[in-house]
């Protein structure tokens, strides 16, 4: 998928909305187990509840590696039903020297080699250049880099002042604009002060910034937002545990799609006043 | 596997070869092509002919994980496979928020999750304690660390200058020792320097360390031998396409088995003058 089509996706629905799929067989609904595969069934129906209001899905992939090959074919089956307007997101924190990156790659993007063909990949930097380029080979396809994640050990090393000026995360934003644009890069930005978007939006003015952790994890939306959205909104907002599991009875899906609406109709409000 | 059932087993051998499974459909035999599994043929003839030079495995995710759900199907008859005595490593590099490398976890140590039950992991560190401490969970199992990695791209931030003092690939070591102990983590280092091996030392002078790319990559098995041998041996060196790929013919299995002696032999002389 291009910027173009993302863009255009985000204006249609109203929303820049990313659902993610961190579906955990331990806290789906008990009336699912009934069905041949539980995962893929409480996926199909979040998914048919929520996507006039999501603009892009991102299944975890550790929650579907879990359980070994099986996990796969749930997660086959899953990117299979989501609707091709939206955006997909494979979860994997990849990264590791360029044959191995190029294995990786081809287990996300390449459908003939694995069954799966995402839009897009979340990408760990530490093993540097090589370790992010054989994502970048595939056309239309997306690297997600982790820049500035939203948990606590973040602060281990991703702040850590580098070359004597600025932290190690910052130092993986520069860096990694000289391997690819805006057309093929987005940054992972666990960012909700309004000063930190603000600054990150220094350094990457054009590009789509993926946002984990508004809802369960705290943020808030209305921050970032502001200080966050550019022309094209470059703006993705993730939100999992509070859209899938916003019930844990039969009425899942239908409390995911009243969470989702609720979150969409507060984008559109903001769509409107900063786009 | 505790690190005492470990070195018990370098000492059995003379040996502490591991054998890199980067087995990559393009490069296997093609008389393999007429079995079911290919992968898993190829793995069971390159075990059986390497198991008794060898004291441990590392099968690098990526090549299954390219073939989606049938990849892992042949990873765990591979797994499955491997001599109970040998240390086996899925070289996976990950590392996610608590919770979901708490499922990464799942996925390579629970067998009644995935069907695989390795013995570690490797992990990427650039999210901090949290993403690698759900690994550290399960006992009698290792995180391998990524610490200073051997590809060209390892320069871009691994090497950077933090808090005006060392290189970040120091700092992940320093920090992480925080996290466990030498009977549960090991550091990936591709340094094949002697002076860099020998600074290392200085910093974890008991942990076993996973050195790749002695062999294809370059590096120099004398030098990380006689610089990085501590008093339980503390060296797992890696060779992967060396040993694998040693012939592209039906004679594969058996020229694997050359390779992997011919290593063997000059690590029991290493052993022998530096343990």
């Amino acid at each position: 998928m291009t910027k173009a089509q993302l863009f255009e996706q985000i204006t249609q629905k109203k929303s820049y909305l990313c659902v993610g799929l961190d579906t955990d067989i331990q806290k789906i609904p008990s009336h699912l187990f009934s069905e041949k595969d539980p995962i893929f069934e409480f996926n199909r129906q979040i998914i048919d509840a929520t996507h006039s209001f999501t603009v892009a899905y991102k299944p975890n992939i550790a929650f579907y590696e879990a359980h070994g090959a099986k996990g796969w074919e749930s997660l086959q089956k899953t990117l299979e039903y989501i609707p091709k307007e939206c955006f997909t997101i494979a979860d994997a924190k990849r990264g590791d020297i360029g044959n191995t990156s190029g294995l990786y790659a081809r287990a996300f993007f390449d459908k003939n080699s694995s069954g799966l063909d995402f839009d897009s990949v979340t990408v760990a930097p530490y093993m540097g250049e090589d370790s992010v380029k054989p994502f970048l080979e595939f056309p239309d396809k997306w690297v997600i880099l982790l820049a500035l994640t939203s948990n606590a050990g973040s602060k281990d090393f991703q702040n850590l002042v580098v070359n004597h000026e600025t932290p190690l995360f910052e130092e993986v934003i520069r860096k990694s604009q000289e391997w690819a644009t805006d057309e093929q890069l987005m940054y992972v930005v666990g960012a909700t002060k309004a000063d930190m978007i603000t600054h990150i939006r220094t350094l990457v003015p054009e590009h789509f910034l993926l946002v984990p952790g508004v809802g369960a994890q705290g943020g808030s939306l209305a921050e970032v937002s502001k200080y966050g959205m550019n022309t094209q909104c470059g703006l993705l907002v993730n939100s999992s545990r509070g859209i899938i599991y916003a019930s844990t009875e039969k009425d899942f899906a239908q409390k995911a799609a009243t969470e989702a609406q609720k979150i969409q109709a507060e984008m559109a409000m903001y769509l409107e006043k900063y786009l």
